[in-house]
């Protein structure tokens, strides 16, 4: 008897991604040669024909364990190999023309405060998601980075600026091949803000911060078009998206500028 | 003097969408001889060329305040018709070659139970935007719509099904001057789930509707190709979207299913 | 034959609060004379014995819809009336020594911008609670306003201030009798701020809050304490929460300061 | 010269809870042997007295920083340790009569499923907190489980229920030395629900559960009990509260039921 799944739909049609949502799974990697444990948000889903009822969500829910299991023994150097390996296990248990992956995570940097250089360590919201459309592996790597705008409008009004934090995102698309570095993204971000912003901050570093913010003002479109042209610079050939909102300290609403450069595969 | 917004960037480069966002601000409608009133959440923006610094936000803002104030006089008959007089004010005090502007917010649809005929205010999320392109006018209507899902497979294994929430998304795009009544769009969803779902239910409109879930099994597959199939009839020459997401009973992760049909034009 | 809700449970024990969440209504208020409109988000909950399974939820639900039905009418003058009157509907629907009811919403204040004096709404999100013991009624009314803080350590440290989006709230405890106004309660939070935020500027009164800011540094913690000292001045014999978050510009987390005066009743 | 922070405030008074929010940090703990890796969200906070301006948040910093950064060597047994380590280190750059450190995060469980025996990682939400109040040390522990809910109404009513996923809440407060384990905690929920849930199940599983869910029907109300009832057995003379969601199947709305047992500290 067939699986209720593999039935024909009452009412057909072909559906573009079809699978699990939300769902919270450990993995680990070993990125440089350190060991690396993220627990990530995971989306995951294939196309499914109109001939078909159902997708078998349980061989998604498989292909996440037993990549990850065998993951846990030897893991892939990166989150985009896991999630890979995830997709390559999944072609063989479950048909599809174009398979989704996605895992939401923080990523966690080392730093050095900038006068008193003492340790910081610096978390970065991420998005990894790579799709496999026949035997073609695509990635799209995203970094949400806190940083700040100061206003050059009101500077040259009165002599004083409004600031307010802000919130530059990039987004870059590629082939699965292409050499794409979260922390390359995240300092593409970091200095198009009118300064760098630290967890730990003695009395020095914050003067210097704030100095360095006042000589730098930026409005958030600035800040975007810095983001796109330096990551024109670093990841040449590349689909870039840039979105920087900024939390005015004058007004209850935000403030959004948005711009992209290269060709897109817009995955997902 | 220029302008600090109107001098040249120092880093050039052309943005797709500069404005506010989570903005909010009253509004009213006089739709179908009623008035209604509404606080929603909106997202205003504009192109802006590669040779201006800024936009001048408070342009924006001052263009909402007009239309809307003028609209509290003699209100716009729907929400996008607040819009695209927004956009029409907004054409008057700043250059743009295209601009959007999208709100969101709640509407409430009453009803009758199934069973018992009480009254009950149903209340859904709504998204409605409008772009200008030089002289035409695009729009872009989404509703969020909550139901459940009683699993098929779970029926043919074991005799007895898993039930669970669902929410069920919607998105129309079309020409500015397209009929798409959000009334219509709420209904191809509501009447996709394995049962509508209500406020105010009575032992007698419960077990009515218990009944109709059990007698109605439906994977988020099915419902989405519902919604679309649904949703191509009433919206011919339509762009399309469906999306639900099923709140699992017997998983912590949810299940998703998207589908699409018509052309899209994309807006936002 | 007994419903399942009046059995006896077989594990027994008495519950504090047992009702709907998240549910979404619409309401009316004649607050000063002027019909205002909300479709807040409604929690209402009732304590429950130990000697019973469960509670009539739909008995809940419909003294809301009776009481709102009533108050399209002759809706209540303040959303803590409409609560009131609900909670009295269920007084005589359902057995309870103590029910709450608590309504999440947004409240728009018609403002002038300080220079150029134009029409500006500033929309608030408030939660007012009402609470039912015995024949005893009490109030809770909160309000969250946006603002900032301009640092006075960096202004001293190296002459020039970080400045970043605060967000101050202030919740006010009392017998329903006593007169909590939110909009005196709203000024009490922005008076507490660097400056005033507003919708709209113009330049001319972008460059006055600017200079505002820059005249009147402050920390969180005295922004937490001048709303307590505003709200024990109009609020007098009221129990007074204070909670002030301030987005810094140059850290990636948020700092907060909280206090308290006078006694609390803790309702919810 | 005395730094801004210590200077008298222009209005006085003290304050409750200052300090630092949404701060990320990474932290390693060695629990049963085993080192686990997270980066949680952290609140921490001291009180203020009413002589003194301002707390100084760049010791705060520190105290995480060098308490976490002595543990990537020798980490502490468990989150709450961390947090007492790094108040510790706090007590000794700052001062505080009372202190607090709350983290939330995400805890990995290794199951395995209940008829096929595969493997599977189960993710919770949790919350651990300490404070310091002189020399005495108090802690408080929140796991966030998902399960559902069956209703017996409607199987009473027309024979057969709706489902829904639930999520159930426990929270236990108690001195620092008491031995309270978060597994134990996730236990004394998932035995309440209706039936458990699992990340991974296949036909066999899923049938297994879906028949322990129908001869299983229990209200928001009998799992809240439950909770209380298991947590009472299991952690005596320990403050208890539980509070249990169900996101409804044939409403829009939630269900909610809440209780407690035992002393309350109160923490936080």
């Amino acid at each position: 008897m067939k699986d209720t799944q593999d039935r024909k739909p009452d009412v057909g049609g072909g559906l573009d991604r079809v699978g699990v949502t939300n769902l919270k799974t450990p993995i680990q990697t070993t990125w440089g040669g350190r060991r690396y444990y993220f627990t990530p948000k995971v989306e995951m889903t294939i196309d499914l024909g109109g001939d078909r009822k159902g997708v078998h969500m349980s061989r998604l829910i498989e292909s996440i364990t037993e990549a990850v299991g065998e993951g846990s023994k030897k893991p892939g150097r990166s989150i985009e190999e896991v999630e890979r390996r995830i997709l390559d296990v999944l072609s063989r248990r479950h048909r599809f023309r174009r398979g989704e992956i996605m895992m939401e995570t923080d990523m966690v940097l080392q730093r050095k405060t900038p006068v008193t250089g003492r340790k910081t360590a610096e978390v970065h919201e991420i998005e990894v998601a790579v799709s496999k459309e026949g035997r073609r592996y695509y990635k799209r790597l995203k970094v949400r980075v806190l940083g700040n705008t100061v206003c050059p409008h009101s500077m040259e009004a009165c002599g004083r600026p409004h600031i307010q934090r802000a919130v530059g995102e990039l987004t870059v698309e590629s082939g699965y091949d292409v050499r794409v570095d979260l922390e390359d993204m995240v300092a593409c971000v970091e200095k198009s803000f009118s300064a760098e912003v630290y967890t730990l901050l003695k009395t020095g570093d914050e003067s210097r911060i704030v100095e360095e913010m006042h000589s730098n003002p930026k409005f958030v479109e600035d800040v975007t078009r810095g983001i796109i042209s330096n990551a024109r610079r670093k990841f040449r050939g590349c689909g870039i998206k840039a979105r920087t909102v900024s939390n005015e300290s004058i007004h209850r609403h935000d403030v959004v500028a948005e711009g992209s450069a290269g060709g897109g595969i817009h995955i997902l």
